[in-house]
């Protein structure tokens, strides 16, 4: 069982800090309005969307967007094109 | 006798807790904000939203979103394209 | 002597409840929110409009939508294409 | 002298209540809020809009739209095309 | 030395009382929020605007439209095209 | 070194009142809210922009608009497009 | 590692004060809503967008606007296209 999300919409699982990659982007504990890192579960219907985000691509997103869902017991969000702000390339 | 959505409009017939599919998505009790499913009744006049949503698929939906109706007795909701986060893939 | 709506509006004529299709929709008396049932008396000017609503249709609508006037000494509506819900087919 | 509407604006005399049409639509004098019949005396320079709203037309509109002006001393409306609800045909 | 009005918007010069055509349009004086006359002394670079806005115009205007300034010491506006209501003919 | 204004954004040098042209425009001391004279330094990236407007052009523009920056310590505004209400032609 | 802003998005590293290109525009100290510098450091997937501003770019970008985020330890900012005013060339 999976979602597929709708026309524009991005399936992401937030990452947990323990999870983020080394070396790279750090938020502080404290600054909790500062954008979050998520990993791509599914990318909407929608082909042009998908010319730039794909399955499996980690995200920055703006942490206030998109609406928390569970799938298998664990925390998802439905994001909009408009939440993510950037790709995070290792 | 059925009701025929206009435009991009979507009836749904919201699926109650006992009967979602199992081993899959599972929203708490006490989560009222959360995204809800139901089971497509009725795809809109519009081309392009037939393209994507289906009789019969499961969809997922913005709580807050639609307006509410009954068919023959039973709560349903008229929701529109943008209400409907995701389909459910069994 | 007639209405013809300009553009997308349709005028519609509500439906008593007892003059209701039977065996179908029922919407309790205490729910004022609810949408409401009419008839399609005339449909609006725009081409579009009139592929997907015609004359006679029975349509559900949104309660607090379109502009109240009288036809005939009778209470008819003035609804404009995003007030209609859906078609009611029997 | 006359006045030419510019774009998708339309010039309406407003129908006093004895001038109206008979046996037709009949506006209560209390519902002030009603939308108001009036006598369509030049269109707009938009042809889109010349196609379907001609002068000498009679216009249903809803009551707060337009701008008032005096020509010849009587009052007159400078309505938008949106604020036409529909034609009176005879 | 002249304005040129970008784009869409027009200089006018607005009409005094005593300078307005005679036998025609009538503003009562206590009418403040009434619309204005004005004279067309610059037409804006649109394009479209020149076909239906010509300097020399005689235009009916929404009074609290545009921006004040001062041309050779006498008041002017710059108003929009969506400010003009009507070109008064003679 | 120069700023070049990004897209439909003009970059503008306000006239100080002993540096307007003369016979022409001229704006009271008390009225602060009156349009403003100023020299175009810069025009943005925006293909349609450069076609109206060139460097060198004195500019009218609302008061309001613009955000401030100081370029070789003297005070310029970066305008949009729309914040200029005309070209002043000596 | 790296971040490739989304769609319009451009990544700025904000310049601090000593950093500033000499002989040019000087931020004074107190005017905390004044425009910033920045260094380009990743230019959005926008193709419309890639053809204006470039990698190394030096730009001036309204103050409020844009998401903070951290690059490396370091705070970076993820603005908009709109949120930038202007280009500085040296």
């Amino acid at each position: 069982m999976k979602l597929q999300p709708l026309d524009d919409r991005v399936l992401v699982k937030p990452l947990k800090p323990e999870e983020k990659t080394q070396g790279g982007i750090i938020l502080p504990d404290t600054a909790k309005e500062k954008p979050q890192e998520g990993k791509v579960i599914a990318v909407g219907t929608d082909e042009d969307l998908q010319k730039v985000v794909k399955e499996g691509d980690i995200v920055l997103y703006a942490k206030f967007g998109g609406q928390e869902t569970k799938v298998d017991g664990e925390d998802h969000l439905i994001l909009s094109r408009s939440d993510i702000l950037a790709l995070i390339k290792s």
